[in-house]
């Protein structure tokens, strides 16, 4: 028997995964990002299949990785953690510096970075893990990395979909749902919670609109997220 | 360039992983322990080539996680990280379960218990990355995991030397040592220092015995490094 409980007892840091160069480039929130060998100094990371950073890993052979700060903004987990890049330029507002291998380090609200060529591809099932060697590291700030956990306890985040440790927490709210409880339908992937009553009047859905009446269109304006994955509360 | 304290900003949980059977198996301190996917749930483990664990996961094809409380005790840590399983049977002291593989899980300083099948095994150069897919786990105390940053800045831990995240402080301390400091020789593997006025009379090294004088067969009495790698401060 699998107690998911048990897995949220693994320890992670926070991350920015970039790859690509100064005109093309992509980056995610990684989880999951650790050392594999200390000589040479190597390092994995997974990514999703579906993930559009694995296709600018695979084509550009290098990547670099943020390590987040604990009060990192949440803009720009928002931004890296629930956005895709196929739609918007991730790294056009961020303060980045090149190296090596022309990969964006993302030096916004981060405080220690790492520049990785590409050693080799694993498949492990819907993500790959990337091995890169670290060619160049540098410490920002000598301050409190971002932990999971803190970004669970203290900052009340999720996993986003494509995550390694992503917990379909619509399925797991179906059977113990109170269908008593008010009028709010949550976004299973970064929690947002939109409230009937309040509406949504930035994305032109105002007060007291039926979420019946509410378009099929209608995305999470937090992560982007379908209407069709809400649940209610 | 590479700045090494760059790496320390990595987070790590810190636990035992396992392998073997009931007559057969040993077990190590890992702190590279990370989710890979999550459907299904497969997990990755790094292991020392010469890490004697390293031969049962490869026979066994199987092998166990246990997530270390932040209290867990320095016995533990000492056993499983620092002594070799090849001298000394790791696994008879500890409180044990058993399941489907008869992967021996240790609950003893543990919150939480994962037992993986192993799916693939990939040759990272010094270390084998073992992935295994979670077929058990159970929560055992809802308390606060063993963090790597937890064991190194509170409890004054270092790395095992055959960590993926070791860092060989002789090397790093070489050039900065003061020749003029007092008269201690310090393990760079687990950190234990020997005092030569005080000695190491447990290891029957009378007080002031001056360390040239210190049998070539020393070994720490903390991880059983030996006397040849012990560094002047």
């Amino acid at each position: 028997m699998i107690d998911i409980s048990a897995l949220f007892k693994i320890s992670y840091g926070m991350y920015i995964v970039t790859s690509g160069n100064r005109e093309q480039n992509n980056g995610f929130i990684s989880n999951s990002v650790f050392q594999v060998t200390a000589s040479p100094i190597q390092f994995a990371v997974c990514c999703n299949k579906d993930n559009y950073t694995s296709e600018f890993i695979s084509t550009f052979k290098s990547f670099s990785i943020s390590v987040l700060k604990q009060d990192a903004s949440a803009d720009i987990i928002g931004l890296f953690g629930y956005m895709s890049g196929r739609y918007k330029n991730k790294l056009l507002d961020c303060k980045v510096e090149y190296s090596e291998t022309n990969v964006p380090m993302v030096l916004s609200d981060s405080l220690a970075i790492l520049e990785c060529k590409l050693i080799r591809t694993v498949d492990v099932g819907s993500h790959l893990m990337f091995v890169g060697e670290v060619i160049n590291s540098k410490l920002l700030d000598d301050t409190e990395p971002l932990t999971y956990a803190y970004y669970r306890n203290v900052k009340k985040g999720k996993a986003p979909k494509n995550a390694p440790t992503f917990v379909d927490e619509k399925k797991l709210n179906e059977n113990i749902r109170d269908k008593t409880m008010s009028d709010v339908y949550k976004c299973p992937v970064c929690g947002y919670e939109h409230n009937v009553a309040e509406g949504d009047p930035k994305s032109g859905i105002d007060p007291n609109t039926p979420w019946n009446d509410v378009s099929e269109e209608y995305t999470c304006p937090l992560c982007g997220a379908g209407k069709e994955d809400f649940y209610k509360l």
